[in-house]
C-alpha cells in the first residue's frame, strides 16, 4: 500500500490526464460447442467490445472495461464506445475521480448521443464499458479491489455517485442515505466473514439447452458435490424436453436442492403462466426472464399467477427506470442486475439501493465473458454496505472463459472468494486479447466457421 | 399504372434479388440556428443514418430509408445498419414481398444481434431504416404511395405483417382482425375525403426553446392564420420562462386554439405534476414527454394528477411492449408513434392496432429530418383502415429541411395533402445527400463549427 500513497501524492501534484481510449473487437467462437445456448440465443459467440483507458501519469495502471455481446454486432458496440471517446480524452484524473457522479452524468447526458437511447441498448452499454473502465483505473490506482474501494466510501460519498433523475418517486437521496447508514453497524464483521467464507454462488453450467441429458445429469450432480447453493436449467424450447430435463435434474439433485429455470424471454404472458405451471411439479425455485424484459406489467401478472414459484429478471433490463418500475409494480421476487448492460457501476449502485428500499434480494446475472469477474464486486459491496445480508442471495457462476482474464474469479466450495487484486477484474490477458481479436486474431484463423451467417450460408 | 403491371409480371418471371444495402452518414448543421432546441437537446444537428437498397431487377427503383438522429453518434447507427446487411443481401424480392412479416422477423430475431437491444435503441432503429426502405421499394414497385398500398391490403394481409410476440395479453390476432374489419365500411368515402381535405396538422415550428419571444409570437400568429389545428411550445428549462412564453402564446392564439406543451423528458414525476400545475392557467391541451419515456407507471401517476391536461408520449418509446403497457396502465391520452424509432412499418401497424383496441388517438411525432415525409403515410392509413376517424387526431408538422427530399410533404390550409407519388417518401435528393454527407460533404466544409464537441472545445 505504501506505493499507492506515493502515487496519490504524485497525482495531486501533476495534472495527469487520460490520453487514450483504445477499443478492441474480441470474440470467442463458442457457438460450435453450444455453450450459452438457450431458447432465444441458439448459437452465441461470446464477445467483448473492449476498451482500455490510458493516461500520461507516471507508472499509472490502465483502466479496462467492456460490453458483453454474443457475436454479430460487437463492432456496433465498438463504434459506440468510439463515439464516447471525445467526452473522455484529455480530462484530468483528478477532475474525474473527485466527481465520478459528474463524470457519469457527462457520458449519459450528452445532448446529441442521448438520442440513440436514451439510456438503453447499444449506447448505454457503451457507457457501461467506459464507466467501468474508469472505475477499474480508479481502484487500481487506489490499490484496492473495487468491492473494497466502494465499501470504504461513506454513505454521503456513495449518494454523490448516483443519478436520481427519474428515481425520486421511488427513492430520494435522503432515503438512500438512510439505507446506507443503517448498514454501517456490523460492516467490519461482515467483511471478515466475506474474507473467510466468500459469497454464495449458483451454477448455470449444467443447463444449456444444447446439452445432452447425460451431460446435464453429470454436471448437475457435480454442482451439488461442489457446494453450490442452486442449479439453473434453460427452458422454453419444447415443453416435453423441459419436463424430461427438469425430471432428470430433480432426480440427480434431490428434493431439497434449489433448481431455477430460465426461459430467456421466450413466452407471452399467458404462455409463461401455463408453461411454468406445467413444470411446477418439479418445484422450481424461480422462473427467470419469462417474457420481454421490457414488460413490467407482464412480469407482475406472471408473478401473481405462478407463486410460490418466484419471478426473476434483470439481465436485459435497460436501465434504473425499468428496475424502479419492476419494484413499484411488485413484478419480481429476485432482481438480477448485470454489470455492463445498464450504465456501469454508478447506475448499479442506484439499482442496489432501489432493491434495498423495496426489500427485494439482488442475485446478479453473470456468465458470458468476464461477467463473473465484474459482478462479484457489486454483490460483495451490496452485502457489506447496502443490504447487509446474504439471506436469499446467490451469485450466478458459469464455468467458462475465465482463463482469459488476468485475475479470474476464484470459486471455493461453491462460493466466490473475495478478490484481493486491485481493480474491477475486467483485465483480459494480452495474449487472449490478441488471439481472439475479430476477425484477424489467430483464434479466428483456425476456428470453425462459427461466424458464417445463416443468411450467407444459404446462398 | 400500366407500367407497374408489366413490372409485376416481370418480377414473377425472374428471381430479382437485393444486390446492395448502401449506407450514408448525412448530417445538417442545424445547431447554429437553435432549430430543434429543447430542454434536453440544446444543440441538435439533424441527421440521418441513411440506407439505399438496390436490386438487380431491370428498371427497378431503389428503396430508401433512414434512422433519424441529432448528430454525434449518427455513425453508430450507420454501423448498426451495416450489421444488418448480411440478413438482406441476396434475398429475392419475391421472397421478401410475399412475406414482409417474416422478413421483419428475420431482422429483429437474429439470435446474436438481438442481444444489442433486444428491440430497442440503436439496433432497433437500424431495423426501422431497413424495414422502411424495403417498404419504400415495395410501394414504388407497386406504383402506390405507402398509405394507399397499406390501406388496399385486406385485414388478413395486415395481420400477417405483425409480430404478436409479447402482445397477446393485450391484443390477439383475432382482435386485430375484428378492428380492421370494423373499419372496412366507409373506407372508400374516407379516402375521397382525404384526397379532398388532407389530414389535420399542428405545428411545432414556433416553440423551440432557443427562440426569442418576438419570434415565438410572430410564428404563433402565423400558425393560426395558416389553418393549423394546434401549436406546440417547448417547456422545462426555467419555469419563469415557460410562464412568460405560455402567456405570450395564449395572448397571440386566443383562448380557444389548442396549445400543447412539450417537456422532452425533463422532469421527475412529482416535478412534472408541480410544473404542469403551474402552467395550467394557460389551458394547455397536452403535456408531452413529461418524464422518462421508459416510465410507464410514472406517466400513469402524472396523468391522474394533471387531468384535464392530457398526457402524450411515444417518440422515444422503444417498442410495442412499452406502448402496450402505456395503454394497459392508462398512462396516456395521446399516443405519439415515430416512424423510425420502433422497428419500422410493421411494428407501427401493431402499435396503431393496440391504440385502436384501447380507444386512444394516435397523433404521430414528426419534424426532425424527413419524419413528416414518412409518418404522414401511417396517420393516413390509420384513418382509412384502423381507427376510421379524425376525431382528436392531428399530425405534427415542423417547417424545415423538407426541401432536401424528392417528394416533400405538401401542407394546404394547415393540413397534410395525401401524397400521390409512389413510395414511402424517404428519398432524399441526391445533391442534398452528397452535400450533407459527414464530414466531407460541401455543406460541412463551409458550415460553422457545429460539430466541435463541448469537451473538445474546452481543452
Amino acid at each position: 500500500m505504501s506505493r499507492q500513497v506515493t502515487q496519490t501524492k504524485t497525482r495531486r501534484a501533476t495534472p495527469a490526464r487520460i490520453t487514450a481510449v483504445d477499443t478492441y473487437d474480441i470474440r470467442f467462437p463458442t457457438s460450435h460447442r453450444l455453450e450459452g445456448s438457450d431458447a432465444m440465443h441458439s448459437d452465441p459467440d461470446y464477445s467483448a467490445a473492449y476498451v482500455i483507458i490510458r493516461t500520461d501519469a507516471a507508472n499509472s495502471p490502465e483502466g479496462h472495461g467492456f460490453c458483453f455481446t454474443i457475436g454479430r454486432g460487437n463492432e456496433v458496440e465498438v463504434a459506440a464506445i468510439d463515439a464516447l471517446r471525445p467526452l473522455v480524452i484529455g480530462r484530468s484524473l483528478d477532475e474525474i475521480f473527485d466527481d465520478l457522479g459528474g463524470f457519469y452524468g457527462i457520458l449519459v447526458g450528452d445532448s446529441q448521443l442521448r438520442w440513440l437511447g436514451p439510456e438503453k441498448g447499444v449506447i448505454h452499454m457503451a457507457v457501461a464499458a467506459v464507466v467501468n473502465a474508469v472505475w477499474d483505473l480508479h481502484a487500481k490506482r487506489e490499490g484496492k479491489p473495487l468491492w473494497k474501494l466502494l465499501s470504504d466510501l461513506t454513505p454521503e460519498q456513495i449518494v454523490a455517485l448516483l443519478d436520481f433523475r427519474y428515481l425520486t418517486d421511488a427513492l430520494t437521496p435522503d432515503e438512500a442515505l438512510d439505507i446506507l447508514r443503517r448498514a454501517l453497524p456490523g460492516k467490519a464483521e461482515r467483511e471478515s466473514r466475506l474474507h473467510a467464507d466468500g459469497y454464495p454462488a449458483y451454477t448455470t453450467s449444467p443447463g444449456w439447452l444444447g446439452y445432452s441429458d447425460d451431460r446435464l445429469a453429470a454436471l448437475a450432480g457435480g454442482a451439488v458435490a461442489d457446494g453450490f447453493t442452486q442449479i439453473k436449467i434453460k427452458v422454453g424450447g419444447e415443453l416435453a424436453d423441459d419436463i424430461r430435463r427438469c425430471r432428470i435434474t430433480r432426480q440427480v439433485i434431490g428434493p431439497d436442492f434449489r433448481m431455477a429455470l430460465d426461459a430467456n424471454q421466450r413466452w407471452d404472458v399467458a404462455e409463461a403462466i401455463e408453461w411454468t405451471g406445467r413444470l411446477a411439479e418439479f418445484a422450481p425455485y424461480w422462473i427467470e426472464e419469462p417474457t420481454s424484459p421490457d414488460d413490467i406489467l407482464g412480469h407482475a401478472a406472471i408473478r401473481r399467477a405462478v407463486a410460490p414459484v418466484k419471478v426473476a429478471t434483470g439481465e436485459h433490463a435497460a436501465n434504473r427506470v425499468i428496475f424502479k418500475q419492476l419494484l413499484q409494480a411488485g413484478a419480481i421476487d429476485i432482481l438480477q442486475l448485470d454489470a455492463c448492460r445498464v450504465g456501469g457501476v454508478n447506475e448499479n449502485l442506484a439499482i442496489l439501493l432501489l432493491a434495498a428500499k423495496f426489500g427485494i434480494p439482488v442475485c446478479p446475472h453473470a456468465g458470458g465473458l468476464g461477467l463473473c469477474e465484474l459482478v462479484q464486486h457489486l454483490a460483495m459491496f451490496d452485502y457489506l454496505a447496502v443490504s447487509g445480508t446474504l439471506q436469499d442471495r446467490t451469485l450466478e457462476y458459469v464455468d467458462h472463459l475465465h482463463e482469459h482474464f488476468a485475475d479470474p474469479v476464484v470459486i471455493r466450495k461453491g462460493r466466490y472468494a473475495a478478490p484481493t487484486v486491485p481493480g474491477f477484474g475486467a483485465t483480459m490477458r494480452p495474449e487472449s486479447r490478441r488471439a481472439y481479436t475479430y476477425p484477424h486474431g489467430s483464434a479466428w484463423d483456425r476456428a470453425p466457421a462459427g461466424d458464417v451467417h445463416p443468411g450467407e450460408a444459404s446462398e
